[in-house]
């Protein structure tokens, strides 16, 4: 009886946890919806703050700037689509993963978004670190355990370097994305993937 | 004598051309010096202009637009260091073309302007245009000729597809470069080639 009445007035009461879980919620979506709409560097923390219902304030005393809600915004929406799964293939789970990623870097809302952000950290000192921080940094290191359980598996060779082998699946695109010569597409991954594991020399003996 | 006269003439006259192209060379100089003291942003047509001795429209006459201006300059100061040499060794070749343009990219004076273009470039479609067109696809077109010259010299395997190669060998020091990981450098260079030419894979028969 008192188990259940503490449950209701728990229940009643206001929760602040909750309220600023909501607020933080609402602010993230506040900012990956700007960005979409107007570009990163269209986008104030002011606006943020009137679409997500809250005072500029709020947003300060939870995120140092404009760059890392921006950044946690992009965390969020990325979210699962970069995890590495594990089959026991590794190129058909490198396939999974890349291809997910390639198709959400190819994709209106995220894409402009994304690399407005990385645009912004070619000036920005502080964007610069937390886009490396927050975002590319975490899925480096899960790359690399996963080829890390593919050599011990014999999948890729004892002596490759894998903090060098996951820039060069990688690289080829943002190669594209960013220097803007053609779209990063699933079809790249296929090759990427290819030249990658065979390698550019002639067969070795 | 009727020719050393004309001669001494053509020499006394003004010479349009060549005073173009002084203020021509004035104004990427300029243009270069102003967003590596102040970055790519911070650097007006006006302040081109003013630092060239020349007036706006000048450079407007020439140029559609910032952007273009320090793409000209940009690629001034790049020359002769992303030219791909023919030893016949591709590996080599490769090593010493790359090895330069790393070098080139870690510079303090190059490397914010060049990276602060390409953070432009992001949100400009004009500035990703002119990246694409002046800076970046005419090198890959270079690197491309030099990896097909070594596909038939049998030191790239028939079957490889070279486009894709060329952004597997650039991709990641621009992955480092606009990611803001760690710096490109040579050793980078060195573990590019031996991980693209000899594959990730273990061993093929």
């Amino acid at each position: 009886m008192s188990l259940v009445r503490s449950r209701a007035i728990a229940a009643k009461a206001p929760d602040p946890t909750r309220r600023n879980q909501q607020s933080r919620q609402a602010i993230l979506r506040a900012a990956f919806e700007l960005c979409s709409e107007r570009s990163y560097e269209g986008t104030s923390v002011e606006a943020i703050a009137a679409r997500a219902g809250v005072g500029k304030q709020t947003i300060y005393r939870w995120w140092p700037s404009k760059g890392a809600v921006v950044m946690e915004a992009l965390n969020d929406v990325v979210g699962a689509a970069s995890d590495f799964p594990d089959s026991g293939d590794v190129i058909a789970d490198l396939r999974r993963q890349m291809t997910a990623v390639t198709t959400l870097l190819s994709s209106p809302d995220f894409g402009p978004v994304y690399t407005g952000v990385i645009g912004a950290a070619q000036s920005d000192p502080a964007v610069a670190e937390a886009l490396a921080a927050q975002i590319i940094n975490p899925r480096v290191d899960a790359c690399r355990k996963r080829l890390e359980r593919a050599r011990e598996a014999g999948e890729i060779r004892a002596d490759a370097d894998l903090d060098a082998a996951v820039e060069l699946l990688y690289g080829p695109i943002y190669h594209r994305l960013l220097l803007h010569t053609r779209p990063p597409s699933a079809e790249q991954v296929n090759t990427v993937l290819e030249l990658a594991f065979t390698g550019l020399g002639p067969a070795r003996a």
